[in-house]
């Protein structure tokens, strides 16, 4: 029932797809010696520090930042769709159950899966645009209700009900922790979740698009990406960085700490981006939102920053390492009450946004994406031997 | 968090990766002049025809047929993996219920990740190979299991609980129609079962490797799969097949109804290839399956095959348009009592172990598989308007 390309027209590429130009995009770019990355024609970090992540969300699925009635359209429309239908909400005690051994990663992706389901989204190459674009919405508003319930769930604690009058932000920090958060905390996490909306390519966004162009619909689409993001060569696991400031624990420890791993050739999480040469747009950004709630934890985090800085320079003079995302992230979700097993989860209600807008572009295309294997075995037998 | 290679390595490539090598492989390859396909180095058909599922099974993921002592310990091991874990059977109505509105792929989909996570599944890169297979087998073994509990489910029957002491494919039959089917039945979707294992490289396939080469855990690559597996494009709906022979409905009226369709450009379902120019090997082999139970349903999809045939090579003198493979399975599937929208799931029930066994080939390279996009929109803007 698959079909396999004739032979004769095999195309050798890098391993890994490496630069392979699989779609034109018109949803946003990286610039990794500039330290730059946008979204459609804005500057990322200037939407996030300037925007709603309602009007960006908008921006990637329409293409185009809202007026102010679209934006309060827009803003109502997907804040009613934050509760969930009552069929999934049924399952969720038993998802969360089923799923304790495993990371709210896994928990997620059946969830999804499931509200795909109960809202009966269809193939996208069987509706319009109009239709697909509203399976995202439904998909995308629905990502910080299960998140949250099944991570309450999973503690042994009630659900907390979306509430329509909450920013997306901020009605996520209010299920997640149970209290409605104040102003800052909200902000400083709507900031995060558009920094993380889209960045070039990635695993997760090319198996939304790859399960996208055999017209799957938008659950089938969005599990994969989830799935993808779950794997440990994804990246996008910034309470990886939280423990290495737990590891160092106190200031006078971080040089020897730092120094030993160094020397050893081992990578220091939340340092270090195979495209940005320069300082990473959203270190920069999320270290300043750390720096104005403050502490201690923070002064720590800026104190081992700097020293890693120095001390890579030392040891490895002319690597251009900084901050990656990962490094402030934490701190700043842990100033925002989220724990530490969220955070990437968090990560993954932003991304939602970012994967949605890939999988309406792919679904402009109606070619499949299908590369080839080439077979390295053996000849095969002329006769299968008897069992 | 994600990684985008630079820009001056840009590669262009043809559509959709046509042609373009994402891999090797040593699981096997279709040549489609010949009319051939084989599993590592075996003819397919030919396994089909002489060896057990569970024998194929183990060629798939240990790459060597067993011998007699493997055979049967592979076969008891994999046998006890039939039962689900209670916190899956538990959660089971409530899937069932979650998605009547949707197909028996999106349930499974959302059935298989939850059973991922119930299992405790660990990324393919922190497990080694034997982890790794061991939950192939833990997600395989589980998969007839799944389908049929939610097959039963969703109208209204209470699941029939797997028999270790029946085949892969008899004890599927079993849980499907709630008897045990007779020999020439349980063998004839074995035969089935086995010719779908593998096809060359498809849009599931590369779904599975994509997310495995993130090093994610074995149910989110699966997860991916079935979801590829369920967009329009992909292919592998039987039941298309026999839709059209229910629309054809007399054979008074073959020559009629397909002379209309083909002279108004349409396809015919079931017949054509975009790789064999000769038979397909799969539909010869189930063809004479589907003879050998004979009655008046097999001999009216022999008489449109024959008449299609006919009126093809007449009205597309030069085009090599033979049944394919869903032409004689959907037949063959009714024949043994298999209800037309568990067509396609059971072939999944097939694929399931060649989408293994190319997870676990991915999982032995260190490569993620990332391509890029070009973006092709208009230049960022110096500021973001206000809002």
């Amino acid at each position: 029932m698959s079909i396999n390309r004739a032979a004769a027209t095999l195309v050798d590429v890098p391993r890994g797809l490496a630069g392979v130009v699989v779609a034109d995009t018109r949803i946003g770019d990286v610039r990794g010696g500039e330290g730059f990355y946008h979204y459609r024609h804005y500057p990322a970090v200037e939407l996030a520090q300037t925007r709603r992540f309602e009007d960006v969300w908008h921006l990637m699925v329409h293409g185009e930042l809202p007026d102010a009635a679209q934006s309060a359209a827009f803003t109502a429309r997907t804040a009613e769709l934050r509760a969930l239908p009552e069929e999934v909400r049924a399952a969720l005690p038993a998802l969360a159950a089923a799923s304790a051994r495993s990371g709210p990663l896994s928990a997620m992706r059946t969830a999804l899966s499931l509200l795909g389901a109960a809202r009966g989204f269809r193939p996208v190459y069987d509706i319009d645009a109009d239709g697909r674009r509203q399976d995202t919405l439904v998909a995308c508003a629905a990502v910080p209700t299960l998140l949250a319930a099944l991570h309450r769930l999973g503690r042994g604690m009630a659900p907390v009900e979306p509430r329509e009058d909450l920013s997306y932000a901020a009605n996520y920090l209010h299920m997640v922790t149970g209290s409605e958060p104040d102003a800052d905390r909200a902000r400083a996490v709507e900031h995060y979740l558009i920094s993380t909306i889209d960045h070039g390519f990635n695993a997760s966004t090319f198996t939304a698009r790859v399960i996208a162009s055999t017209g799957a619909d938008v659950a089938a689409c969005l599990v994969g990406a989830v799935g993808a993001l779950s794997g440990p060569l994804h990246g996008g696991a910034p309470s990886r960085a939280l423990d290495t400031l737990d590891a160092i624990g106190t200031p006078d420890r971080i040089d020897p700490w730092i120094r030993e791993r160094v020397l050893a050739g081992e990578r220091i999480m939340g340092f270090g981006h195979a495209v940005y040469r320069t300082e990473d747009p959203r270190s920069r950004m999320l270290r300043e939102i750390a720096q104005r709630f403050g502490g201690p934890r923070v002064d720590f985090a800026v104190e081992v920053e700097r020293r890693v800085e120095a001390i890579l320079a030392e040891l490895k003079p002319g690597r251009e390492l900084h901050t990656n995302v990962e490094f402030y992230a934490g701190v700043v979700m842990e100033l925002c009450g989220l724990p530490r097993e969220m955070f990437t989860p968090t990560f993954a209600a932003g991304r939602v946004v970012g994967w949605s807008a890939n999988i309406l572009e792919q679904a402009e295309d109606s070619k499949i994406i299908r590369p080839v294997a080439r077979y390295v075995g053996p000849e095969p037998v002329a006769a299968v031997p008897a069992a």
